[in-house]
């Protein structure tokens, strides 16, 4: 059975399909407004994101669908010391698909492996949220027509924002895509992200203003002024980071802004009645791809094998990365994945901390 | 597009319309049990009330809809300082019509003038809460088969009672009903809602006994011990303000009892068998009266011009209210409409705070 | 009116009869898909468990119904200290079924002589949990194919839990059942337990070893620490109570264990691939028998007499149980039925309490 954990469990060609079927749904809604009759979701938050449990539960319902779930684990029997383990398998008794978003990094991944029932990650910890991957690749296919040949740039917290790596990940995979990164010197992209592209194919930069010119695709992120070793550093830098209504005037006509929301300041409010501003509509487009995600995961009947137990090649007791749920739940044997042979970099199967082994 | 912030956002024909449509969705159920289908309801509740969300949720998946929601801000992004206006721009996104209530004064108001999909202020601060008004318009017209030629008293805490001041004013627009006040000194029903009744159709009365005999509709408040500036005065009071089974001998044989609960003890348990009380069948017909204003709203396409921005007359930056969204929320401008052009009374659009200016 | 309040509510025809009802439903579930279309079950949890709410959100869905409620006290008007009679009697103008769990004694029970719908106990503090034992008869009948003819084993902490309290007296009317009652002295079954069972049938076991080999069913319990008297104890004792890999190899070929979850540590997770395991599909078994509770509830139109005022012997003001509702909530008097006229036993009508009188 599949699971949707992170981004790299679907193929290129799986990740275009997802995004047909989520156009075909926007144009044809009638058509699946009962797909799902009968059927039910569990929404299985732990921590608690408005946002992306609407879009889920809208998803299930536009579908003909029904919701069970907790929108915060203190209304939960996990209040009660259950282990995410029993917790899914019992979930499992009651739901036909699952819906997971936890603090702690591979928390859905441990759920996937004891559950008989499809698990989308919504999020675990600063770790994966790959169904945000999916809604920015459909708004940029259906806002510019393509997910190749584009001029990406990505601003802000880039450090931390599990969403932009991912993102890079994934459009690397598309023909011709350059990016550019601008963000303070303390958020700068991490070279595990760079090294997803070949070399030729991106760009640090220092300021927005110098490369918004050639942008056709504009990802803004949140910059969270604690992020600074020196707050301080954050109101001389902020106007570099911050887009506005001036900022916009740079900009080619059909370049599009993006940004996971919820924003803070990082975009001016004034930019807002800019038709170049997709982040509202990106919103919406989340909405129909986790309902083509929601059917995809149903559909296939058929086991998978552990992709990951083929490439497993050493186990240890424990991961060092103390958010890893492997040190909060019992298991044996955590799995490490060979990464990179020439440096013998192995990767945790639940949270993907990378260690020279 | 039409929202339904407070009562006046209704002429009195469409008041008499909604009941029409509340009645006919009485008798006949089944024909509205698939209105809503493939339809969802976003219940935004900023602080909790289980009564109004279940009468809502109720109206909603009666009419064949669905629900997204929240029951208490905490489980929501506006934890993150995410903005109402981008609170609702996203809701927007994901549900068809939406049902706010909100701590602050304006706040569903604000929702609306950002809003793409019907916005029902349900309940802002001490501020509107219209949909309690339109069941107690359903309430009476079907116990009492009139909206006119009644007398009308009301007990209690006429002071802060915001369903009291928006009833007394939706009454008023009838013919010859007559209004009185039963209130302790500290808690005296204010002038600017006498001054929607005419000199000779109201009277402040001090105690209840007095003028229950003439009564065809009681409707009694919750009385708080904290509201009174001495708590002893309280205990001295309440007597004067408690219905009982005893006080219930002096009323009319076909009089109302109305209360919009929860009740404290205000009404003793021993009137609850009384088939004169029907606070318990009011909460029937709220849900009945949100059903049609579902209908009503999500019926209505045309785009309605902002009836405001035309009396508006002065813009300030600031309300002086600190319970005003306007000091909350970000926003250039706030609006104040000239109410009364002799004593150049003007009011906020978001709380109806009144100014001389 | 017919409610569910203990298992008692049932007669060992109608227990059968559900039993029966909850394996068409598992054979035939599209017969029974819309069955409660347009039907509201409002699920009151005044404490938090997800596990049974789920289960009973889950059973009226896939009945074609649909769900209000809230998941904890803190989001409903109770915060606002409504007595339980007015909410119950508001909730029933919403909803058509009412499910309700709370920490007090007897408020189902309350709320049910007040409610015009079928209330359902989901769980009274430490007092009653009816769902729990027809979830485990269903268990019973479909793991074994019989309800009789059994060797019980009970394991755990037999005192405080009401789960196998109420099984036993469940499984004590049906023939030739034998019950082996495994537990530390502190936590011995009561003797009113015993009480319901014939002298000859009934054996109390030092260490779970002893008795495995004979088992039919082993109904193992959460053991808590904080229950011994000296929590040392605890540790010296707990392997002779904690079910393992090693101790199953004691078992028969068929029997099969049971656990009403969540389990702690008392069944190590190294038996939960034991094909004898059955505490996961036992939580299956619950949605299904609650799909059939609720066709039941709702089918039963007549107006049940109120059993207990036929065998009420005794009006007192109050009850000793400091938990029993009825010091908590309003009421003129207490009715204590006759248990046993020999000894002169009383029993409270709300929370079973036992006095002799």
């Amino acid at each position: 059975m599949r699971h949707f954990i992170e981004v790299s469990d679907f193929s290129r060609q799986e990740l275009t399909n997802l995004i047909d079927v989520a156009k075909d749904i926007m144009e044809n809604p009638s058509k699946y407004a009962d797909a799902m009759k009968g059927r039910l979701l569990a929404t299985l938050f732990y921590e608690p994101s408005t946002r992306t449990r609407f879009s889920f539960e809208a998803a299930m319902l536009r579908l003909g669908g029904q919701i069970i779930g907790f929108s915060e684990a203190q209304n939960s029997s996990v209040s009660k010391g259950e282990s995410i383990k029993d917790t899914i398998r019992t979930i499992a008794c009651y739901a036909d698909i699952a819906v997971m978003r936890h603090y702690l990094e591979g928390a859905p991944k441990l759920a996937s492996a004891y559950s008989d029932i499809p698990v989308i990650n919504a999020g675990d910890g600063g770790h994966q949220h790959p169904t945000q991957t999916t809604t920015d690749l459909l708004t940029i296919s259906m806002e510019k027509g393509r997910l190749d040949n584009l001029n990406i740039v990505l601003c802000g917290d880039l450090k931390n924002g599990r969403t932009v790596h991912s993102l890079v990940k994934a459009l690397s995979q598309f023909e011709n895509n350059t990016f550019y990164f601008v963000s303070p010197k303390e958020l700068k992209i991490p070279d595990y992200v760079k090294s997803y592209i070949k070399e030729s194919s991106f760009f640090e930069v220092s300021s927005l203003e110098d490369i918004l010119p050639s942008a056709d695709v504009l990802y803004m992120t949140r910059i969270q002024k604690e992020r600074f070793e020196n707050p301080k550093e954050y109101d001389r830098l902020k106007d570099l980071f911050i887009l506005n209504k001036n900022k916009m005037i740079l900009a080619k006509k059909d370049m599009i802004v993006m940004h996971p929301l919820p924003r803070v300041n990082e975009i001016s409010e004034d930019v807002d009645k800019d038709k170049r501003a997709v982040y509202f509509p990106q919103a919406k487009y989340g909405m129909y791809v986790r309902m083509a995600l929601i059917l995809k995961l149903m559909k296939e009947k058929e086991q998978s094998k552990d992709d990951f137990e083929d490439s497993r090649h050493q186990l240890y007791s424990t991961c060092d990365n103390n958010k890893c749920v492997s040190n909060h739940e019992k298991m044996d044997k955590v799995g490490f994945g060979l990464l990179d042979p020439e440096k013998h970099i192995y990767t945790c199967e639940y949270c993907d901390s990378n260690y020279a082994m």
